[in-house]
Order: C-alpha cells, then structure tokens, then sequence
C-alpha cells in the first residue's frame, strides 16, 4: 500500500479526495492534517489516519511528516478565497505560502522520498486579453489579488525545490471548481443558496458582485481524478492546467440555476461585493493534461449545478 | 522636514543611507527600526530616532507606523544573501517577503499617506540567455533561488498593493551592491577579505567558488543616490532596475583586486561554496532611470574595489 498524506483534510475538495481514494481499495494508506477538524459524516466509514495541526506550526507538521513517512502528499491546505484574501492579506499569504513552504522544507530536512502535489489557481493568469485565450501553461502570470500572488510565490518555490533541491513536485493551477457541498464563500455555491431561497420565498431578489465575468469551472469530482492523474503520470517540476477549457459568465450560470430550480428572477448588484481589481476572463487550456496524463472532465456543468441546487434544497428545508 | 523611516539600519546599505540623508541638511528628520542594534561610530552624530523591532512582530510595526506617521518608506531590512537562502529558506522567505507584507499592510490599515520604497534584487531574472542582455524591467522573472523567489513575491505584492489597494509604492530591482562594509558573506567582500589576508601572509591562496559568474555591480554609494531619486521621480506601481548596465565576472574583479593589493595568487574553487542553481550572466540596463530620474551611477567599479581593500587592510592590520 502506498502511503498518501492529504493536507487540509477538512476542505471542500478533500471530502471529494477521501472518498475517492477510499474507493481504490488496497492501494492507499490514508494519512489527513486538518487544523479545524469536522465530523464529516461521510468520513465515518473511511480508513484515515488524522492529525490535528496547523501547518504554520512548521515543527509539528515535521514531527508529522517523519512519522508518516508519506510516499505521496497532496498539499490541498489553502484559504482559497480571493475575497477573503483582500480582507486579509496577511493570513491569506501565511494559510497559502507559509505553510507550503513549511511543508516542502520539512521534506528536503528530513529527505523523505515522496511526490509532492502543489495545488495553484488560475488566479495566478491574472488579467489576460480575450487573444491569450485558452491560457496555457506557458502563458504569462500576472497576479492581481493577494490571494493570486500567495499562488504563483508558491508555484516558485515548488520549481525551486524540484530544479535547486531536487524534490519530486509537480503542481497544478487548477481553475474554478464547483460541487456539491462547497462554501457559500465561494460565489457559484453563494447563487445556489441565494437561489433555493428565493424558491422557498426567503428572498424576494439574489445579491450579486460582477456577473459579466467568465470562468472556466470544472466539477471538484473531475479535478480530484486529475489529481490522481497528474501523481501517476505528471512530470516532476511541471506545471498543468486544470480545467473544463469552456467559459460560463457568471450571469450565464445564474440563468441555467433558475432555470433547473425553476425559478424566475432579476438580481441586485451589491457594490460591496465587487472586488479591488478583478479578471473579465479566464479560460484554460487542457490540453497538456490530457495528452500527458490521459485525463478528461466527465461531467456536464448543468449535473454539476443540479447537484448544488439539490445540496442546498435538502438543507435549506 | 518630511519624515523619513527606515527599516533595517543596522545593514549595509543604511550605513550610507542615513550618512547621506543626514547630509542633506534640514530635508528629513529621519527615523529607523532594526532588530539588531549596532552601534556604528558613524551614527552617533546623526539625529535619527530608533525603534527595535523585529518586523516579523507586524502589531509592533503597526504602532511604530503609527506613532511616526512617515512621508517616506525605504524598506531596506531584508535577509538579502542567497546562499543563506539555500540554507535557511524558510528564514529568508519570512524576513524578505513577510516583513514586507506585514509593512505595507500596516500602512493600508492605518492609512498613512506615505511613498513608499520596495527593494527587490536582480536576482528576480534568473537565469537568462545571452541575448536576452541588458535586462529590462520588461525582461521575463525566473528566480531560481529561495532568496529570488522571496524578491519576486515582494515584487508582486507591491503591485497589488499599488494597483488594488492605492498605495504609493516604486519598486526596485537593485543588482548587487559593493562598498566597504559590506559583510563578507557578500562575494566581493570575501575576496577582498582573503586578498588582504594573502597579502598580510595569513593564507597561502584564496578560496573561491563559482568565479565565472557575470554580474552587475553598483558603488553602495551609487545605490544610495538612486534610491532618493527614486523617492522623488519615481512613478507609482512602476519597477526600476538600479544598475551600473555592465557586466564583470568574479574572476576579472578578483584580477583587479589582485593588482590593487600588489598580490599574485591562483584561487581553491571550494565545492562547498558552489550554489545548487546559479544564474550565469546578468547585465541590467538603467535606461528608465537614467531618463525618468535623471541619476547616473558615478563611481568606478576600481574606486569601490580599491576602497573595499582599504576597509580589510584596516580591520585586519
């Protein structure tokens, strides 16, 4: 069996992880870090060795890593929102580079041998014209957030720590995901609630930020498998997109929502909801993961609404 | 008098910093924070008022910010030696990159009205092909070493802050500095160390590490001067390359010392001293300042070797 640390074991794409190396039965021994444990009642059937810690605290997380002695770690650990990251510069930069570069010196001191996933954004594109589009992996970075410069400092440091040390990392920059049972902090999850509100009569309108934007979202079930993908067959000190490679405008996505809830409304544009700088586009190529890795997404964005409309209706009743 | 504060005093660069600041009679009423006290023979004439603080404390930053209440921040405390980085990564990450966002997150939330001044290092361009020379500012980033990585995430931090936050930041991109002083973890300062010793007959040859490495090399002085201009001419959220736009390698500055001194001796290349990535070759161009800022390096590459000597000469007498 191989041993698998997965970091951030309380996130939202952990939950998805879990399960689905849960599901590969006799291949992985689950190790978790979580610095807020949750009783995930999904968690109650899997095999998942857990240790609490905060990965800011780079001697416990050490102490965790000899002890292991992980063949594998995917590094999901990430406060992961640009809206939050404006709020909070400092402990957004600190819960995003800090602790991974905690994590991959803790590899290099205690030469353990494992592959390493470092999770980026899209964020880290920043703002490109509609003639750079799909972005590709060679594309220029341009962060324009504090969250999208914690992102791309720790693509840095993992090409340094692969080119200068040697550790075996290949990393991602993973665009938008969307699910079931994401955070209302994050904006297609924040429309679904708003709309089931709106059908159970909660709300007479949804509150919005800037809906012209466009996104390239991918279902957090398609970027755990290509997590999975690029561990078996991506190249150490790589980079790949993960994405759809297709662009919904956020108002593109509200319409599909209203229309599966089968509801019928306007929405109000809240000024405090726009950001200081933000990106009109964003759509990815995936080209390399999938020729590379053989990955591809399966599912359909409207399945992947549906699924989100039906979270919030069970709990919201 | 328009209050000027300056963070690491105790350093290199600020030695000749507040010498000229101080010189420039009635202009700044000058203030300085250092975590390491020092008492330089040269400060005890300056008026300078100091805070001891460890810019890692950022609540302690704040209330010195706030209590100062500056025109003008250069922001010189920086752990600015790469091979210590390749050492201590996680040190020389936090004292480069994190001091700086806890600096200017403190003058966001205070909203002090202030310039200021965000060093980086042209060890942001990495390794670069002979034909991508002189550097522009518009020349690609690829740091190649933890201490690079540190600079080009406090580069694009300031960004942020210029262009989503509204602070008034220049940028630097400083290639390397030489003047006497400067600590012999720095090369040129090594070398001089053990050519003096050479000299005086404490060795039998000096120790070396990679000497055919090209770099651009700039009087301390020089550096001092630019930096002011900067202060006065510079444009916000825009980046400057401070350089003397030629290029010399550790193996011709070592010959030109060697006739300085009146010495003859071949070099011990050290494996030790040999970095897991080096850049081979950077030559920065100074257009944009020379043009913007009207400064111009004014100190030749002999004048600083000569006078680097005579520091050794005396310290080793």
């Amino acid at each position: 069996m191989r041993k698998i640390l997965v970091t951030g074991v309380s996130g939202f794409v952990s939950q998805y992880l879990l399960k689905y190396l849960s599901s590969l039965d006799g291949i992985y021994e689950i190790y978790g870090i979580t610095r807020n444990r949750i009783d995930f009642p999904e968690y109650k059937n899997l095999q998942i060795k857990l240790f609490d810690a905060d990965l800011q605290n780079s001697l416990l997380l050490r102490d965790i890593i000899e002890s292991v002695q992980p063949d594998t770690i995917i590094h999901l650990a990430s406060d992961s929102s640009v809206a939050y990251s404006w709020q909070k510069p400092i402990e957004s930069f600190q819960n995003n580079t800090n602790i991974f570069l905690h994590l991959v010196e803790a590899v290099r001191l205690l030469n353990v041998k494992c592959r390493i996933l470092s999770i980026g954004s899209s964020e880290e594109y920043g703002v490109v014209t509609q003639d750079a589009l799909p972005l590709t992996e060679s594309s220029p970075l341009n962060p324009v957030s504090p969250y999208a410069v914690a992102r791309v400092s720790q693509e840095m440091l993992s090409s340094v720590y692969a080119n200068g040390y040697g550790l075996d990392i290949v990393m991602t920059r993973s665009f938008n995901h969307i699910g079931s049972g994401q955070r209302e902090a994050f904006v297609i999850s924040s429309f679904a609630k708003q709309i089931i509100e709106l059908k159970l009569g909660k709300r007479a309108s949804i509150e919005v930020g800037n809906v012209d934007i466009v996104r390239d979202f991918l279902d957090v079930t398609d970027v755990v498998k290509a997590y999975i993908c690029l561990l078996e067959k991506g190249k150490k000190g790589e980079v790949y997109n993960v994405c759809s490679g297709k662009g919904y405008s956020l108002k593109e996505l509200i319409e599909i929502m209203m229309k599966l809830a089968g509801v019928n409304s306007g929405y109000n544009i809240n000024a405090k909801l726009i950001r200081p700088s933000d990106n009109p586009i964003i759509i990815g190529s995936n080209k390399k993961i999938k020729e590379e890795c053989n990955w591809q997404p399966e599912i359909a964005i409207e399945e992947s609404l549906s699924k989100m409309l039906d979270h919030w209706a069970e709990k919201l009743k």
